[in-house]
């Protein structure tokens, strides 16, 4: 009998731990693309692109004779070499080859280089050709940054006690309702893409309490605008035993410090290639929409055309005010109308035209909607009705409500949208690794 | 204007933490539902749901004559006590309660106990009353572990150099083929639900190297059986540079190991309640398909129907061959017939009908298929022209190897199907929070 030994397992190659580790002096072995070639004469530059970095190589000597003619860039190779000390190179380093291996060679060049800072073509033809455009420096830290923002959501719930959960992308009913849902046929039943996992958590506050999921949401929405996506990652948890919705607002607070704090310990290179600046976040000012609404009306000598609701424009000069009053690129607006909100956020008792719910902006755009939910049976089925709602078309929902729950709340993040803003991007669809919208659905 | 401070933010209230700190001897304040009451005359055992165990309280004196008449098991309690040793109760433990404050109430009891260790209903009734049957502790224990594993799975990877991706689950063209993908109408535009991340993890490791995933993938089988599910969590890994494929075995291996480590140190309690056998698995035997076929026909005096499958009852005897000969819960058998692999596949030089890959068998139940993709741009287009496909529909798959692919592979772990076998389960359903079935949409 044959074995598959644990030991064998092989991390992956890291330039930070081989420093550390062997101070450079030993020989290594690494393996990767080569990402850029710089003919110098009688050697070469090769820069070759590790999981997550560049190194720059010395391709030299004989390897140089026996190598070069045949080296394209996008090559993978594993080489051996001796690193040193090279100021003019990325991290200071340089590894000089002394045995190489080609494993594979492509077909065809690039359509465009990707060894550049910036990728030549316009956003519509870079996405044509995202598998190859991620390659780039740019492109990969930015999902680099991505995955630490996940990451260090997910860690930062599990040390307040937050429990992982996954609910059902394929829905019977909708959390939202509207005509923004996609559907399909499911063995002969009309089954929905998940709109949010809104349900979900909601019955597990029941369960554990305090739940978190990080999944896939679907919205079809037919505007085509540079803030939307029709499927996007959302960054979901819930609450129980809240005392009111401020304590979700603290969550999200220390949850975002947290992930900032992460970004900025553990990724400085990707910070700094993408010239990001991380913004504080030990505390974020609060304001109620009416008072918003108010305050930039009165600031730019604007007409409030809908009391409802945000216009983008109207968050936009929202958080400039606030930046320039208090310093912060983040501010909650509050107890927004119940007109706009769904059936399940729970009213304001001091005026039921209010919702306890609240948004969180992010350099002028929205990145969070949140609120306290009404954890009572009879009181959700009576708004449910209020809102020309059939109760009965949400009964798996209700039985949560029926067999009791309790005072809870909960948010959601579109990551994306965390994403472009924290990049200063102006366009969504470059936070997205594969962005679907109206026109898009491949790669 | 008003602040939300970041320190505003309040873990949950940890058992464990709380006994670390004060010993034991200070009130504690909590919050939980109550999970089941016991009268005992002049006072009441009340066992408190908390977000990760259960507590038992004990209601006296006043609080008692003052609670006890309105009190029901489902309501939502904070309550103030001191914690003493009691050895009768759960962790030696009990809260004497000095004061409470009932936060709600249910509507209605519940249609059946889920404080008794079973569940009393049948699995579909059960199904259906899943919001609130997952409060019962059996069930939170699962999605516990569950949880833990995903969580493991990905801490594990992160520090063997893989970084984390999110593909789309909206696709144009289905990984798989075949009649089995959910189809929907995409803004006039026939899109897929995704099978697998197949091709996003091929094409990411020209990006990252090594890549992992985990999220839902659709499967549009017409059978109901007990190890199917229409929607499940894959967990997937692709990784570059291997020199074959034993390298996706070891890692496996050695992501396993740490996942079962991890549960065995971080859900002792989980683990107990389910009287889960964690497996050991410092190391796989490893066994060729058709060794495996000839041996069960040996073993058994069984005849082989199909040279070119495994059938499920086979699956089972070479699971129990393999832990009689070796002790082993799990077995990887390598080396499938290339005609019952898909086109990514690629063939054993020494053999072409046979691919680099693998399965892994735990339990008697496939878990993981796995194994090294072809990366040569030629030689994947030869591939898909021989099995009947045309390359003109797979122009973003192929633009990875067209412009330079590592020789890499990887698989997808089915975790429902890998959680049913560690509890012990004839039945795939349990293992899923809210399982989709051809039957159930709902909820």
């Amino acid at each position: 009998m044959e074995y598959i030994e644990r030991e064998k397992a092989r991390p992956a190659f890291c330039l930070k731990d081989y420093l550390i580790q062997s101070g450079g002096s030993d020989p290594v072995t690494l393996h990767g693309a080569i990402h850029r070639i710089r003919d110098m004469g009688h050697f070469s530059f090769l820069l070759v692109r590790l999981p997550d970095t560049i190194i720059q190589c010395v391709l030299e000597g004989q390897a140089y004779e026996k190598h070069r003619p045949h080296l394209h860039e996008e090559c993978c190779v594993r080489l051996t070499g001796v690193i040193s000390a090279e100021e003019r190179a990325p991290h200071g380093l340089e590894c000089h080859i002394q045995d190489m291996v080609v494993l594979s060679s492509p077909a065809a060049p690039l359509p465009f280089p990707v060894n550049r800072h910036k990728i030549g073509p316009a956003l519509e033809t870079e996405l044509g050709y995202r598998p190859i455009a991620l390659r780039n420096s740019d492109r990969r830290a930015r999902f680099r940054v991505q995955a630490g923002i996940v990451q260090q959501f997910r860690n930062f719930l599990q040390t307040q006690g937050f429990t992982e959960i996954r609910s059902p992308k394929l829905q019977s009913a909708s959390a939202e309702g509207g005509a923004n849902v996609f559907s399909l046929d499911y063995f002969g039943k009309k089954a929905y893409l998940a709109q949010s996992p809104q349900f979900y958590k909601q019955m597990m506050v029941g369960v554990y309490e305090r739940v978190f999921e990080v999944g896939s949401v679907f919205r079809a929405e037919r505007h085509q605008t540079a803030r939307h996506l029709n499927e996007y990652v959302s960054l979901d948890f819930e609450m129980g035993y809240i005392d009111d919705f401020t304590d979700l607002c603290a969550m999200e607070t220390a949850m975002l410090a947290s992930v900032f704090d992460y970004l900025r310990q553990s990724f400085a290179e990707e910070i700094q290639t993408l010239k990001v600046s991380l913004p504080s976040v030990d505390r974020i000012p609060s304001i109620r929409f009416v008072e918003a609404k108010e305050l930039v009306a009165r600031t730019y000598n604007r007409k409030i055309k809908d009391p409802h609701d945000l216009e983008p424009e109207e968050e936009r000069l929202i958080s400039d005010v606030i930046k320039r009053q208090t310093g912060s690129d983040f501010v909650f607006v509050t107890h927004y109308p119940a007109s706009k909100r769904p059936f399940y956020a729970m009213n304001d008792p001091e005026n039921p035209k209010l919702t306890l719910s609240f948004d969180l902006l992010f350099r002028g755009l929205e990145i969070t909607t949140g609120g306290q939910r009404i954890h009572d049976y009879d009181e959700q089925v009576a708004k449910m009705v209020d809102k020309g709602l059939a109760p009965e078309d949400f009964k798996s929902y209700l039985m949560a409500h029926r067999h009791g729950m309790p005072p809870h709340g909960g948010l959601g993040i579109g990551l994306e949208r965390l994403c472009m803003k924290l990049f200063g991007d102006s366009q969504i669809r470059l936070s997205s690794m594969f962005p679907r919208d109206m026109g898009r659905l491949d790669p």
